[in-house]
């Protein structure tokens, strides 16, 4: 048996790190102090369970990268830029090396998108990660409760790559797409452009489908998408199927900026009808009458 | 199967409350937006898990009150005082009626300390929760590692009571104990008081040995209790037996205010001499040469 205290001395380094930027007071006291901003706080968390979020075979760095990963995603779908994380840590590995290798995972991320670790427990049992992550509007937090009848739907990137890499890794197929599942680019450069001009955003980690009807649900409106104009891996399921952590927004076409038509994917728009209609080849689909599975 | 969001609903109520206070976005959203304040941030992370931390039979209102009371004791243990929390709840119970207890015992503890419940997640599995606590220094944070030779050592209260109740839990009877050891009273009022004082402090939630041992460490000093001078319930295990969530801390000769005197127990003094020595009936027991095994 290992000792907590010898699992939490893996993070030290990352946790000591950059401390005169942001801690106050770091890891080893009752909590951790950070400094004042003169900003409002984003806030969010997220589990994500063996067997639920990651499949049971996944490395220790992939479900470190991957949690801190889509944890994040909350923070670009709000228009917010990372600051720093906490990690809550349960694990039943007795084997000090799993932790090491947990951890440098955890560095790599942090790393990656500069953001500072501040502090987290461990525990015995099967292994969950609850990320709690912390930032900064870059202009604005785009909601998902203000879209508007009119506005233009967008999404920045092509749907069911994560689909496909789990699919891929279940199958022990090397691919591109693997890389895309266990190590999602989270969209705060496009969140940081956006943030100036869109009227509502979510990121997709539940479904396009699921997800854009958060924005309707909330905003009290409808949306229209034509199936041929989302981009796409498969099949027509990858506009239900999650993981992709792209952003879906919406903007005022008098908003549009050049940017937004050149990069990202036009697909839609918000209608006053409540619900999404599926346009395919001409062919109307009411999902609030239908539900998924008799069209898909 | 009861879905995530019928679970969510039972917490919508507790987030909703109070929002103008402290929340611009609240729950619903992808993250919670938090007010910004003049003040640094404190911040920790407690996981609370079935079987470790609470009994397998524990009610849902238990182990929502205790598992947020025990992340709420390491702010006070900073000297400050907590504003808000989020959870990441992970259960395995597939009856509703489960989620809305739990959420009492979320709601009895955040009217008692007047907290804000501020966001929050859901997955399935074991009993697990993993409570992220927020607050700001009443005076000055309070830390581990600034006590100092010749500073006398205080306990807020008796040890041994989360004891005697988790066993008088086990054994089915009913005591006062059993309160104290599922519903703690956190040290937020003397932790007001002491931060103007104290030179450091630590909450006992490991054992007074083991968290005194921790201020030690961090201080780079070492301490004599009188064991004689120790507010006990049943013998001296109750010293290396966690669970109280009463303060320890240290304070200057000069500072030592009658409130201290009067409310508080004195127990001994930071030495020079690294490690713990206890003294009992006037026979001195040195920790760092025999274990505590070998004398208890």
């Amino acid at each position: 048996m290992i000792s907590e205290l010898s699992i939490l001395d893996c993070f030290q380094h990352l946790v000591d790190k950059k401390t005169d930027k942001l801690l106050v007071v770091g890891s080893g006291d009752d909590a951790a102090v950070i400094k004042a901003q003169d900003k409002d706080l984003v806030h969010s968390v997220d589990i994500s369970k063996i067997n639920t979020h990651f499949p049971k075979d996944s490395s220790p760095e992939d479900i470190a990268y991957r949690s801190i990963a889509v944890a994040l995603s909350d923070l670009a779908a709000m228009g917010a830029y990372p600051s720093f994380i906490s990690i809550g840590l349960t694990s039943n590995s007795s084997d000090l090396d799993w932790y090491k290798k947990f951890t440098s995972g955890v560095e790599k991320i942090l790393n990656e998108y500069e953001i500072q670790l501040v502090g987290g427990d461990v525990t015995n049992g099967e292994v969950s990660v609850c990320v709690n992550v912390f930032g900064y509007a870059y202009e604005k937090n785009i909601l998902r409760s203000t879209a508007e009848i009119g506005d233009l739907i967008f999404i920045t990137g092509p749907l069911g790559e994560g689909r496909q890499g789990l699919s891929d890794w279940n199958k022990k197929e090397k691919s591109e797409y693997v890389k895309k599942f266990f190590k999602p680019v989270i969209q705060f450069k496009k969140s940081k452009y956006i943030s100036k001009y869109a009227s509502s955003c979510i990121d997709i980690s539940d479904g396009l489908i699921k997800d854009l009807g958060s924005i309707c649900k909330k905003s009290g409106v409808g949306a229209e998408i034509i199936f041929e104009k989302v981009p796409i891996t498969n099949d027509i399921n990858d506009l239900s199927y999650g993981d992709d952590y792209k952003l879906c927004y919406t903007c005022s076409p008098k908003n549009i900026d050049n940017k937004f038509i050149i990069q990202d994917h036009l697909i839609g728009k918000i209608t006053s009808k409540k619900g999404i209609i599926l346009i395919k080849e001409n062919l109307v689909f009411d999902f609030k009458k239908n539900g998924w599975d008799s069209f898909a």
